[in-house]
C-alpha cells in the first residue's frame, strides 16, 4: 500500500495512526499542501479531487477521505479492530468520531482558516472567535459524550476511531490555540494515546515531511 | 423507535431516508431548530449536547449523529443494506457520503451561515462566495467520484449510503441557491432519488412539522 499525505494534515494523521494500529506496512509519498502540490498535475492523477490523505491499495485502487479509507482498512484487515463489537458501542464510537470528523474538524482546517483572514477579512481575533464558537464547542461536546463511555480510551479500554478522530484534533487544537480546559476527560485520554507506540508511529513530528527546526 | 428531528435538518432528513429504505416504523417528535428547542431543558435530557436529530432506540438508547445512527441501523436491520457488499464500492459508497458529510454540510449549515452573516459580518455576497467556494466545490468534486461508480444511483443501480448524503445535499443547495450546473450527473441521479418512494416519505416537505404556504 502506498499512503499520500502530508505530515500535518489531520485526516493523514488519522489514517496513520489506523496503519499503524493494525501494524500495516506501507511507502508513504509526501504530499506538500503548503505548496499546493495536492493540486499539481502528477497528484491529480492519483486523487482527481485534489484530496489528502489518498490510500492507494495493493490492487491499485484509489482511496480518499479518511473515514472510508480507515473503514476499508477496518473490514480488510480486521486484527485488531477498530470498533467495539457491540453495536449500541459501535454506535458509541461512531458518534464521537463524526462530531469531530463533520463538526470540529471542517471548521477549523486551513482552507478555511485561509478564506476566513483571506476572503471573509477577519482578523486574528475574528479566527480565534470562530475557532472557540466551533472547534471548542465541538470539543466540549464531545467531552460529554466520553463521560459515559470511556474507559482508557474514549470508548472502552482499547483505541477505537474515536480515539482515531481525537488525537489529530487535540493535536491541532493545541496547534492553534483553541482553549482545551473544558475538556479534561479528553485531555487525559490524548496524554495516554500520545504514550502508546502506534500513536507515537503516527506522530506529525516522526514523518519523513516533518519540517523540522 | 422515536426519531427527534426538524423537518428541514439536513442530518435528520438522511435518516429518514435510511429508516424508509428499510421500512422501519418509528414515531416522530419535532424539535423546532428556528426556536431553539434544541437547547431547551426537555431536549436536553434527550441529548445532552442538543444535537439533531437524535434517535431513541426500542432499548432506551438514545443515538445522536447521522452517520452513526445510520450505521447502526444498517448493522441492527441489515436488509436491505445501505452498502455494497465488495470492501471496494463500499468505500467508494463511504468517501461519497465523507465528501458531503464532512466537507459541504458542514460548511452551509443554519449555524455557520448565521454567524458568518451575524458575526463575521458577511453580506449575501459574501455568504453566497463562500457557499460557491466550500459547497459547489464539494459537490463538484463529488461529481467526478460518481463519474466512475454511478449506475442508476450514486454506486450502482441501488441505493446506498451514498444518495443518503447526496439528497438532503442537493435539496439544501436549491434552496441557497448554489449553482449546480457543473454536476448534471448529480442532478439526475437526485430526480431519481426523489421519484423513489422511500426518499418521497423522507422528504421534508412531508413531514408533520414542515411549514406550510
Amino acid at each position: 500500500m502506498k499512503l499520500y499525505g502530508y505530515w500535518r494534515s489531520g485526516a493523514t494523521y488519522r489514517v496513520r495512526i489506523a496503519l499503524a494500529l493494525k501494524g500495516l506496512d506501507y511507502d508513504y509519498a509526501p504530499v506538500n499542501l503548503l505548496k499546493g502540490e495536492q493540486k499539481s498535475p502528477d497528484y491529480l492523477k492519483v486523487s482527481p479531487q485534489g484530496l489528502l490523505p489518498a490510500l492507494m491499495t495493493d490492487d491499485g485502487a484509489t482511496l480518499v477521505q479518511s473515514l472510508a479509507v480507515i473503514d476499508y482498512l477496518d473490514e480488510t484487515y480486521p486484527a485488531p479492530p477498530l470498533l467495539p463489537a457491540d453495536p449500541l458501542m459501535r454506535a458509541r464510537a461512531r458518534q464521537i468520531a463524526y462530531a469531530i470528523a463533520c463538526e470540529a474538524q471542517p471548521l477549523q482546517n486551513l482552507r478555511v482558516q485561509k478564506y476566513l483572514r483571506e476572503e471573509a477579512g477577519l482578523d486574528e481575533a475574528g479566527v480565534k472567535a470562530w475557532l472557540d464558537r466551533f472547534v471548542k464547542g465541538a470539543i466540549e461536546a464531545v467531552e460529554t459524550m466520553v463521560a459515559e463511555t470511556a474507559g482508557d480510551y474514549c470508548v472502552g479500554d482499547q483505541p477505537t476511531l474515536a480515539d482515531i478522530c481525537l488525537v489529530p484534533q487535540i493535536y491541532a487544537a493545541l496547534r492553534f490555540g483553541v482553549d482545551l480546559a473544558g475538556a479534561p476527560r479528553l485531555n487525559a485520554i490524548y496524554e495516554r494515546c500520545t504514550a502508546h507506540p502506534a500513536f507515537v508511529k503516527a506522530h506529525p513530528d516522526n514523518q519523513p515531511d516533518a519540517a523540522r527546526g
